[in-house]
């Protein structure tokens, strides 16, 4: 190990670096403070021992200039002094010496002092290259991480894009919406489009699981649920009779779905979906549902209740036959749709929000405009679940009759 | 800061009480080693002041014995003696003695090690909690990292799983590839599979980017472009007349999915494809491409040669137009389709790999087996690029015509 002896008298200095070097040591040394200064600017030595009197720059100017230098390690600095009065060793531990060895000085004390000093060094270059290490670690793994991030909101801004911008303007009807994913991407999905002027197609659908693997499904599922009329479209198809298409009916969409889609046994995804299609002149909600959560009906004047058809998710059984449901809606009467990540959050004890919590919230909010009784049903499932992020993708999705 | 004294000596011991507390430290105090060590165990100090001499267990013993302990913090340790022989102190030393402070003692020698003592601890408690807070950093770090590498490896399976598990076995003709997503998941996508008896879809497909974003649309698109009979299906559709079924022309399915899939300006996503059927009696190869890298066609007895066809990618221009175009091929001709990542891929110079490179090597493979061909290109791009991880998704797909 290498040490810097600052000794303004000649015969001390040579004593000095003849034991030092005795004892194993590098050394290098300097006639006084400025001098020392000047060396171990060019190259910082890990040990000091400083004369405290001596001219051009003391041994305390120098401790205190060593002090401020911005080092990559610590410097242990022992301070040979004749003085034993105690203000000047607090003086001199004020800037910063480490140890103190009266002058002239006792070999075995000095050498006592150096060893303490190097295994002290010792101790802090194994800390300091330990944190080093963690440092690098933690910066690596910040990058990984930040470029995982990216990519998956990249992927999320895509998802987004295909949810609806705003509600189809139609007259006599109102639609209103919350969906908060619970990861980057989500695995629920809905829509509401215009499927011709008087039909409004509506669906939400849930894929097992979430994150990024229930979001390719999901959104492989959002292209093919697309409004836009072409050669494979499954909600609309071209058609020789006037009008030139075809809606296809609820059922048929889910069956077209169910036979594209079986349970793959290896990942086990699957999906819940509930698909209508909405007359807006006959104020007629046709429907159907694979497994999904029942929709809550509010009619205008009257209690809550739960529109449940019992049925299987898409893909758990080939063939299986889904079928339509129609519901007669009024002025006034609102209906939400939503995803099992409503009404099965969980509390702290695991018991599920359920629907019966949902019915009485929208019912106390049935004067509210249609967007606060969303608000206020999302706000219950976050003090449920006492979390902003709830464990799984959530979907809620409204439709009103404008009352007459 | 608390300081435990070693002392057997009653007056010395109460002595060395009476200053430290003067000068602020909290002291607990113990008459041998045994009763310190004792004490020590119940409640780690971080400086103990012992005496070397005592009764039970002496001073070195304890200093030996605490250096033992599993410490969370490290513990300084000042040995009073009366010796000074050199080779008490460096036993002192070894055992793990920080400082020595000659009996009875100086007041401010004492002091002054007491402070310089608490300066190294400060250090090192400091540097020990950098440590704690970087290493819990890590943890979760760490931890985050693991979830969405673990949501990526599931997404990365089920897109796995819709690539096809092995070649169609049709007499006559054979296939090959390899598949290399750069990230998990992938923005490439191929697929080879039976349009019907006699017809082979093959495509290949690249959209823009790559990591999750990429892999959202890769995945809708393979879904659309299976070969399953259904209404919604691309590549086949129902007809009245027989078989029943009637496959698309491949620039049909191009300008199908160019009528869909309009670059988004927000995300700029778009795609590149090569979609070809092969028909195993005739031996024609009908395809159109879409911006796609060129074939790479190497008659059995002829040298390589590109098929380019120049065209747009999808999503770059509505309506535009795409074209068929026939290959004949004979036995032992080998057809390579391959995405930008092979033919693109750059090196330390940022040249481009390049076509001409791929004709050579797949030239110089042409009496390997098929596989080893592919092997072989891989191998020299890899080369090229300095790197097994290739920083684009590349696929390479081949077809050969069995050598009568």
């Amino acid at each position: 190990m290498k040490v810097l002896i600052v000794e303004d008298e000649p015969v001390s200095r040579k004593k000095l670096e003849h034991f030092l070097v005795r004892w194993g040591y590098e050394v290098v040394t300097a006639r006084n403070g400025r001098e020392a200064l000047r060396l171990f600017q060019k190259e910082p030595v890990p040990i000091v021992i400083t004369d405290w009197v001596m001219p051009e720059m003391d041994g305390l100017e120098l401790v205190n200039a060593i002090r401020q230098l911005d080092l990559p390690e610590y410097v242990y600095i022992i301070m040979l002094t004749a003085k034993s009065d105690q203000k000047d060793l607090i003086t001199g531990l004020e800037v910063g010496a480490d140890e103190f060895v009266s002058k002239p000085f006792n070999q075995e004390e000095l050498r006592a002092r150096l060893n303490s000093g190097e295994r002290i060094l010792k101790l802090e270059k194994s800390l300091a290259r330990n944190n080093a290490e963690l440092k690098a670690a933690n910066e690596q793994l910040q990058a990984a991480n930040r470029q995982m991030k990216l990519d998956l909101e990249a992927a999320a801004r895509i998802q987004a894009s295909i949810l609806p911008a705003e509600a189809p303007d139609i007259k006599g009807v109102r639609f209103s919406w919350q969906f908060r994913p619970c990861d980057e991407l989500a695995g629920d999905i809905f829509n509401v489009f215009k499927l011709d002027e008087k039909q409004i197609g509506i669906y939400v659908l849930d894929v097992s699981g979430h994150g990024v693997p229930a979001a390719l499904l999901a959104f492989s599922l959002s292209q093919m649920l697309s409004p836009i009329l072409d050669q494979a479209s499954i909600l609309k198809k071209y058609a020789n009779s006037p009008p030139g298409y075809r809606i296809s009916p609820p059922q048929e969409v889910l069956i077209h779905l169910n036979n594209r889609f079986q349970i793959d046994t290896e990942n086990g995804q699957f999906f819940t979906l509930l698909y209508g299609i909405f007359n807006t002149e006959t104020r007629i909600f046709r429907f159907a549902s694979a497994g999904h959560p029942g929709m809550i009906l509010l009619p205008f004047e009257d209690s809550a209740r739960l529109v449940q058809i019992p049925s299987l998710p898409i893909g758990f059984l080939e063939n299986n036959q889904y079928e339509e449901h129609t519901l007669q809606l009024s002025p006034g009467d609102r209906l939400y749709l939503y995803s099992d990540g409503i009404s099965e959050a969980e509390n702290s004890e695991r018991e599920l929000f359920g629907v019966q919590k949902m019915m009485k919230i929208l019912e106390n909010a049935r004067n509210a405009p249609l967007e606060n009784s969303l608000t206020s049903l999302f706000d219950a499932v976050e003090d449920w679940a006492n979390s902003k992020s709830l464990k799984d993708d959530a979907t809620l999705l409204a439709i009103e009759i404008t009352p007459s």
